[in-house]
């Protein structure tokens, strides 16, 4: 007989009741007396457990009473209504199947264990709850923004992890080779000969898929890409890790406005799904991780997002009357302090920052009529401060120029970049989602390594 | 007024009929004479154009009349049904905005160009009609396979990319590395002191997330993995590509049977979705790159897959008569010639070849009782050769421990993957699919390099 998800009694219960039912699945908890016992089977499907009925009159009673937390086993049985009990419904088992065994050092006995502990063991801390939650939201999230994407007639556009130029001209990058790591070789001049890698030149993992997305977005008008970015910043904070998702829509005929449009939308969408998918998980989290979770995310769905211009920014927080540790001087960037007493004292909902000083902003964005500002977006949000930050992009080959001279960057390099401007240029725009950091916000969870499966950070690539 | 996309247009027709409507995209073709013109646009929405007639009374009409290929143009008019014309229906243009110019070099004028040029102009080729019809169903191909495995409550995880292991123990991987490349710290034996480096050890590119698929797989049950992998192999062929992406389902309480289910399904599904979502793109590819390629893929929507033993497919090919270049012995791996012998002659339809010889496949797979093959399953589809590869995995400590000795891997480096097998093990399998493969079988297109938007291969990461 083929094994049922334990979700799908949970969701189905009608269904099931009275029926003989098989589950399989691995012990949470055990007790057992000298004639019956009650074991709680978690599938991994879903948040909660199944709770398993066994009397003495099984033929492996006694084992079945002294197995280990982590067994797995295999249940056959009645489905059981039980409507004056803790739990909804459980199962009387006919025939019970021990399919592995579990030690007894098993690291993950029932109590409470610190979210450091368990990143030692991240190959066995999703069988908690914490973190079964946290990746079945990262899970259900992922699909929402393709979900979302998709049904806008976007297309999702793998854009490369390796290259040989850096997106951003700035971002702390990692090489990779095959070169002989002892012994390279190298050229006349006595330098390493690049000529010789792998790629014949330097190559690195990407900081971002948005100059490969922007030639596909004045191809296609709407894409978005949804993989993995690299930052080799030796960080250790909670917020930075060295491998992370990022999703990157880019839209041609589309101008700022669009683009905060677009980026409302989607934020809203993703919680919605999530709310209407896991809402046994967010309650968890909203119980045991984060008690404002949900009141917080109710407020972002039925809000209008805010709107302020930088400098309108730099105004309210110099008449703020805060004390701040970084001060406030129009020019400089805003520092996390800044932006969420912007979104959390001010507007008290999200809110996006526009038209940036052009000297701290990247040189693909595209330059105000004032030609001081550019025409950049930050979201911020309560709790996080930026999770999204965008831009128009300059469509103007001359200005775009300019600003690659200004920068320093090598114009033959991004040849494929300019000529996007000479054939059929268009406004466009984008942002940037930090997959993780919305993972975060969703969930509740404050340190970016408990959202993310192995996480990869300064001297730590273990698993 | 916000403009529409084009291939809303086509879908929804009656909707917009007779309606002003505003378009955006850049021209495809423009002939004018003195009195009226017609542009064929096209928006990235949809393999078609949309028709635009336009007339003297425009204040701009000679300005438009000499527009050049890739202008990117936004329109607004009346959409006129025209049901005796070739084209369903036009938009009577009563304003026309020249957005971008385009050059006079633009690369891709109208006439067929070779895919090898058109690699030189990866990012101007998704333009062209082929690339567009790949790169959409590429986009839809991913799509599917999310909604696939998330209707059957997979959990979708994100293993690292970065990796301080080799999933295989074989294969060519590319090291990442933020050390000096000429002067390298060494330690007092004088060797490269990777203690130094980023992650504090040697790192790597994954070449497969299976290993940590495995461990997310006895926690939720069923998962898959969708992400990037690598190989720095230095071969140069229509098949191979040192940037790909794959997706590695694995289940847990599955075994090989429940592992091919699985694949063939998922198979179906996919085909199916293209087939429903994408019917121009498809009958594109049919007409003019892959005459049988409709054919084939009802074929194998509607058939049984195959399923033969290793042992069974080398006694079908001895007996064959056919004169191979590789020699058919048991004991060596099949060549692609054997394969698509075997799906093509004598099975015409996508084949299981099972239970391989335990020396020529990987050392996680689950031994037989034979003690001689392992529960492997390779998938085999016509026209292709090998498509999916996977197995049932060895969840028993001590035979794993065995082929991990047999194979000189170092089981400290495995702690992890080898506690799965301590704390609830289970039977459990899982495949991989190489995305690009699965486009290049569903497109036709026969160059792996056609369907990757900007692909990476032995001395070439341009772009």
């Amino acid at each position: 007989m083929k094994s049922i998800l334990i979700k799908d009694i949970y969701r189905n219960t009608d269904k099931y009741a009275g029926q003989t039912v098989t589950i399989e699945g691995w012990i949470r908890t055990l007790r057992a007396s000298k004639a019956f016992g009650f074991i709680e089977v978690n599938d991994g499907s879903f948040l909660k457990n199944i709770q398993i009925v066994f009397e003495e009159g099984l033929e492996n009673f006694v084992e079945i009473s002294k197995l280990s937390i982590s067994t797995s086993i295999r249940v056959e049985g009645k489905l059981e209504v039980t409507p004056n009990a803790k739990q909804p419904f459980e199962i009387k088992a006919t025939n019970i199947v021990v399919e592995g065994s579990s030690d007894n050092d098993y690291p993950l006995q029932k109590k409470r264990h610190s979210f450091e502990f368990l990143r030692e063991i991240a190959h066995l801390r999703p069988r908690s709850n914490t973190f079964s939650a946290v990746f079945r939201i990262r899970s259900l999230t992922a699909f929402a923004i393709h979900k979302f994407f998709q049904e806008k007639g976007f297309v999702y556009t793998h854009t490369p992890v390796i290259t040989a130029s850096d997106a951003e001209g700035a971002g702390e990058m990692f090489r990779l080779t095959t070169l002989d790591a002892k012994n390279p070789p190298v050229d006349e001049h006595g330098n390493v000969d690049f000529t010789k890698d792998f790629f014949g030149k330097e190559a690195h993992l990407t900081v971002s898929g948005q100059l490969q997305g922007e030639a596909y977005a004045l191809a296609f008008r709407n894409i978005y890409t949804f993989g993995p970015t690299f930052r080799a910043e030796n960080s250790n904070t909670a917020r930075h890790a060295s491998e992370f998702w990022m999703i990157e829509p880019e839209m041609a005929f589309a101008d700022l406005n669009d683009n905060m449009e677009m980026a409302e939308e989607m934020l809203k969408y993703i919680i919605n799904y999530v709310l209407e998918n896991a809402p046994e998980e967010m309650e968890f989290f909203n119980s045991f991780v984060d008690k404002g979770l949900l009141d917080r995310l109710n407020n972002v769905v039925a809000s209008d997002f805010g709107r302020v211009t930088y400098t309108e920014a730099i105004e309210l927080l110099k008449k703020s009357g805060e004390n701040f540790e970084y001060p406030v001087e129009w020019g400089s960037d805003l520092q996390t302090e800044h932006e969420r007493y912007l979104t959390e004292k001010v507007f008290k909902k999200p809110l996006f920052v526009t038209d940036y000083p052009k000297d701290i902003k990247a040189f693909y964005m595209k330059l105000n009529e004032d030609g001081k500002t550019v025409a950049a977006m930050d979201l911020l949000v309560p709790g996080i401060g930026e999770i999204i930050g965008g831009s128009q992009r300059e469509d103007k080959l001359d200005l775009l120029e300019e600003r690659m001279d200004a920068t320093g960057l090598d114009k033959e390099e991004y040849w494929w970049y300019l000529e996007l401007r000479k054939y059929g240029s268009t406004r466009h725009a984008g942002y940037g989602l930090g997959f993780e950091r919305a993972i975060m916000y969703l969930t509740g969870m404050t340190n970016i390594r408990d959202v993310i499966s192995f996480p990869r950070t300064p001297k730590s690539a273990e698993f």
